[in-house]
């Protein structure tokens, strides 16, 4: 077997990727090269118009800022079905089967793409890689057999599991969430597997483990209890953290906030939601936020809001790289292409000095219109290239420096004596009183927040 | 000046009220008598079809289940504006003009309407009763003789005071919030405020106080440090129990969640991000929460949501018994006629037992094209009549039992031992496993929802 | 081969149903009794308690009011799968394959249903009802053999076919839409599906045919030619005027609107915007409108808006009978179970003097945690109580008249001289400024709207 | 009097503007010069960066492409008030009376900042630049005099109006909507006072005159009948159409859709409704359509739905070139600055040729905190550079035209024979069968519609 110190041993996120060629076997994607960097001017889909992997931007390589990944589920197991259609898009790897060869073909087809991508990194859950098998002693002899076939395609290439996670939505069984089922047996079921997928992501070097709570809430509040409810989760997630200490595991531990859909209500409505719960049940040093941007439109905040609070909260671990659509109530997961939003996110990642051992992971789907195996690079690419122009905007609105000097200004009157003093709670609403009865105070706060002159500073670099 | 003693001596919600007459003076609602209870055949729009105040409903009055209260603001200080017209509406008793005379003969209106509808509590924010003045000093000093008006109504009425607060949103120096300006001016100008409004609503005998963060959030996050706006917010209420526990005071603090309007986005967005906030700076002994369901529809959840959470986790309060419209995006402060929606409210609020010190506010303005007088009566009659059915439907439902007795079956898997267990923390994952592999737990978690039962259930009390 | 006339023989929608037993066979509901009404007080939630088929409101029948139809897609080819998980409702006849056999035991197992429920009517689309076959040619000979088993089942127990309709959206050649694809290859075979899902309508004494979008619509405006697509829908829709003319069809053609899902944007997004477009082409005279109220809240329209509108504009044909939430942005096709919503519904149908040739079609599904077979009894019945409920609260308040009362006088000064002359277009803006300078209308407008008081006239009935 | 023919004399947009000096008088904003066009690179908020006004694109100016138009209301009569709280903005020109002295002081103001800012257009409601008085008559004195005050601008600016309104929403009166009041008394009012203001409008040059119902449509369902105040509205506007022929007035007619706020719900919801009225009263050849892309959103489409929709069918008139904010459900008018959107505007301005006569408008408001004078420049600089990128990435996009010619391989299909002639209508069902039964079309219809090829293109150019 593969030492996991040898899956995780390459530290820059770039460096490993292409620098092994892939074995051998059949080629799925053979129409496609390796993706390049071609610059701006380009009209190739399949090249990078901004992204350059090695290129420095503010004392980084555009791969160690970005961490891009790609994820299994939309990408090699989804096929464009939805709610009023069946399966659109047909994969010549995959025959549809539930074994080991059809997943170790996935594998293959998966790490060239990959490699083809020049992503350093990919995300699972258990049943996306592993055949589910008659029962749960199969299903982890087989996820036994698969992490042998990864771990073995890691070390060949060089891309590294960004995390992992257990699919605690999909099966009949968890129809009502896996830790706040109202059924003990699913939770027990729900611990089985959380503890196996926690295991795996450990021996392949995961560098985070995520929890995604889709059934974690309730169609009707009519037959639900809340509260017994939440103290299942926090119960659950005590265990997590014992068995993470248990095994030795030093990855970090995520919560993924989403408030609906597939539920009528998630408990973990957004990312100050799960930060609060957190705290309520002293989890908050064991747990950090994967923040996921349609989620966070599906909540009613803005793209970047749930980035910036978890960051400025200390809280944000990783984001899924996604877009949605704000007029639309349901979780679209497109590949994005809006500058703007990415430049906000990249300016929160860098502000926080990366994301580290978080990355960029495309939770995205190909639409379902879109049929073409090339269509899978040239969402990915498009997405890349939308990141790499954030980055880089992100690093030139910095160091012009207008804006946050726009924003040190409005703040100043906080860097004087009473306002340091006001924040280091050695005052009183006496003291206020008397600072406002006094001063030239009580004319205070109409100054300009100048938001049109922000936003044209923005423009100027996206 | 009238004790706090005197203010606040009767036990019973209802007891007081009528049991005085008003003193003289004008009547400034000559047609309308006092609104009695009719009984549902009733036709008369200005009698009580259901809300019956001494009626004992499971071992208490509807009018100590309900604790009623009328609000200052939108029954007599709005006039109709909205966004895109003038007011509308104009009242014999107000000659628009900030002068201790008129805000008299707004408290000799107000209370005659109090009794007259036959309502034990009403609430304000400090502006709303008190002429604003030339400075803070004269606003203080209109304040104090407000006081003294106010104080000898409830005397006289025995109409008590439900809550008080102060007005950090409407006056042009708030206009980017009071606790979280990022104007040092402006927050001390909000601590004198909020300290002069917490000791006045202590002297006239208040049952808590609200604070409601109209303007605690940003219009854009370009120009916005919301860690430090956060930490601003603790600071300041950390100095708010401070003040409380100097003067005395024993009334509940409360916190009153809104997300969004007239911001883009306010910190407090629903119950649960204020739960969680207080956790995080160690503040939840000290507030609990003021639920306003047309809040908690604007922040994506149910009419019911935050009301049952905030119960479920001990931290409701006191609800402000608006209602909105789920498809419009603002606050529209409706009253309500929905028996379904009052029922599950009134379900949540007999769970735990009852409101007080909180009670059911009336934060509701007639429609703007609800000119006349007669209008503000038959509002607030139809809306506790709502209550009324929904406090006996609630009462019917649990005398019934037949819901609650579904729900412990769906739930009875976790009254095992290893339930318990798993509850109590003495459970591990490997444990979890072992339950998994050995029992037919495995096939467990497709028990009907019976979501259609639950309805039926809940139709056949509304 | 069954005539049409035999089949839809019986005028009275509730005639019919139960008057003749099902033939023989295996009962596939062995523990449910036909449904009988039992009255309010009845606990058994395998009663109505409200619906009573025979009982004469305003002049008809509850049954010719109701007009009530089981829809086949939702009841009898669903089986709860999501976009995040499989299938959690199992059926007995169903084996799920696509064959003669399982189609036939599906149709047994629905009319058992029907009869027992005791609904006189029942919807399809061609691939609800038809194995699909390897090619068009084997699916209409399959069409063929169905349309005799639903004959003869229909002639058997009376049960009728509100409404037929093809499925233009789920084969993944219509994954752009039918009428409007980009490829006209596809837009032939659409026709060809039509074609023969009216011929079998026809055959089979449909009241109705159907249109749904459910594709006619685009994903993404960047590859999308609007005008052409809006031009192919309307010649489209010519030929389908011409051939039910040619086959001498008289049902009644409906269009149904829905605003988006699957689709990023469909066509047909509100009833007022599908009667424009038929304006638009001169086909306001061949179609009518199918209101589904989950797809208006979708638009962005209270529940009943369309079906108000649609009837006002003399253009509601039928109904599909469902709910959804105000806060999710999915059709969720759920129960209806709101008296409110359902008394304002049939307040519409009383106005319009009843919805023939259309009815009230259950296109709603059992939630899927609903995993029993009594649940979609349960949950049926839910649904006629509570438009039995609504109807009997829209006649009540018809009989009472206070709210239309209301009403007349709020448009009263339109019943003078100058308001009929207004109307009829005899009047110009040089009359309206003299009106306007003379007379005392200048102070007119600000008579009270008094919605408080239609709201608690509306709570008298509901 | 100055003769309509001078004010409307000049053809070209641009060719105007600054040709003329201000002749004196007080200089309201003393330190802002003339907006100069500086370039990409300028880091002065007063230039430039893409706007250059003579600059020609495609064959034309970006004047005459982009006619920028400034609003009165937004601009020079609101002063920050929102529903929480009081107006924060004062200008230097406004003492706040309702006088001929002030309106013509804001006159002054107003043309001082269209000059300096080079716009060639202004809008207004009659109400914005007239004295209220204390009657009609007195009004419509006033509004003469005003037109005086403006038409001396106009011939001393060469700045032109691009078009003239009736408020019909602000009054109480109008608490129910101007042709759709319950009230004939206010529908004669409105008649009257459009009938003044489409004269003035006319005199001025006006290039349209606007409709814009702002309360036509209704608070609560309950009280209205909505055919009667379809039909209202109808008659009113064939009035309308009376009236300009009338008066010799040759501007195009215009109505903007709103779907709600302030009211419940408004009749013009968006563009196909609107279109599809207008065909349901034969008067589709009199108006065209204004649209407002906040209005949009609201209405849940796209930002640039309502845009493309109207233009693809003959329909768009102007634009109100503001943004909203998708998230939140209220009409924020903010000055856009997403050139994504943008450019989608320009485009389909572009492809049908130009807007003229109408303009873009901005419909917008510097925000309530945005308490500077410079912010209003400042606000519509970035505006007009957004707006000006937009053209340009449009204008690059299609001469690139790999996006059209992606669209052509699209629909080629239908450039055969049988597509042909199955749009003009010469095929029938039995056609579309056989073509369907012969071709290998069955098989059609799974083409990839490559949205993320297209979304990539799209970002190539912006």
């Amino acid at each position: 077997m593969i030492s996991r110190a040898a899956l995780h041993g390459s530290r820059g996120a770039q460096a490993a990727v292409g620098a092994r060629a892939l074995s051998s076997g059949t080629e799925w994607f053979p129409s496609v090269h390796p993706i390049k960097f071609a610059g701006p001017d380009s009209k190739d889909p399949l090249s990078f118009k901004h992204y350059n992997a090695s290129q420095v931007v503010m004392g980084k390589t555009m791969a160690d800022w970005c961490r891009f990944s790609v994820c299994w589920w939309h990408s090699f197991r989804a096929a464009g079905a939805d709610p009023f259609g069946s399966p659109t898009i047909a994969r010549a790897w995959d025959d549809g089967t539930e074994t080991i060869e059809n997943a170790t073909r996935r594998v293959d087809a998966a790490f060239e793409f990959f490699v083809k991508l020049g992503v350093p990194f990919y995300t699972f859950h258990d049943v996306d890689v592993t055949p589910l098998g008659r029962d749960l002693a199969e299903f982890n002899a087989n996820f036994d057999r698969m992490q042998e076939v990864l771990a073995a395609k890691q070390a060949e290439t060089g891309v590294q599991l960004l995390w992992g996670t257990a699919n605690l939505f999909s099966h009949p069984r968890y129809m009502n969430g896996g830790m706040t089922s109202p059924d003990f047996g699913v939770f027990a079921r729900a611990g089985a597997q959380v503890r196996k997928a926690m295991t795996v992501t450990h021996e392949l070097g995961g560098s985070n483990y995520v929890f995604w709570g889709g059934r974690e809430g309730f169609q009707t509040i009519l037959n639900t209890r809340p509260r017994q409810e939440l103290e299942q989760a926090a119960a659950f997630l005590r265990m997590v953290v014992k068995h993470k200490q248990d095994i030795g595991a030093e990855y970090q531990l995520l919560i993924e906030p989403k408030p609906r859909e597939p539920m009528k209500h998630q408990y973990d409505y957004d990312a100050q939601t799960v930060i609060g719960f957190l705290h309520q049940h002293d989890l908050q040093d064991h747990f950090k936020v994967n923040v996921e941007p349609n989620h966070t439109t599906l909540a009613g905040h803005s793209y970047e809001h749930d980035i910036i609070m978890a960051s400025q909260l200390g809280m944000l671990g990783s984001i899924d790289a996604n877009t949605g659509d704000e007029l639309l109530g349901w979780d679209t997961d497109q590949f994005p292409s809006n500058v703007r939003q990415a430049t906000l996110t990249m300016d929160a990642v860098v502000a926080q000095g990366g994301l580290a051992p978080g990355g960029l992971n495309f939770d995205c789907k190909v639409r379902r219109e879109s049929t073409d195996p090339a269509d899978l690079f040239i969402a990915h690419i498009g997405a890349m290239d939308t990141f790499a122009r954030g980055l880089k905007a992100a690093a030139a609105m910095r160091e012009d420096g207008a804006m946050s000097s726009l924003r040190a200004q409005r703040y100043a009157s906080w860097d004087t004596d009473a306002g340091r003093r006001a924040m280091a709670g050695e005052l009183t609403l006496d003291d206020l009183e008397r600072i406002a009865l006094e001063g030239p105070a009580a004319e205070a706060g109409t100054a300009s927040g100048k938001q049109e002159l922000y936003e044209m500073e923005l423009s100027r670099f996206v």
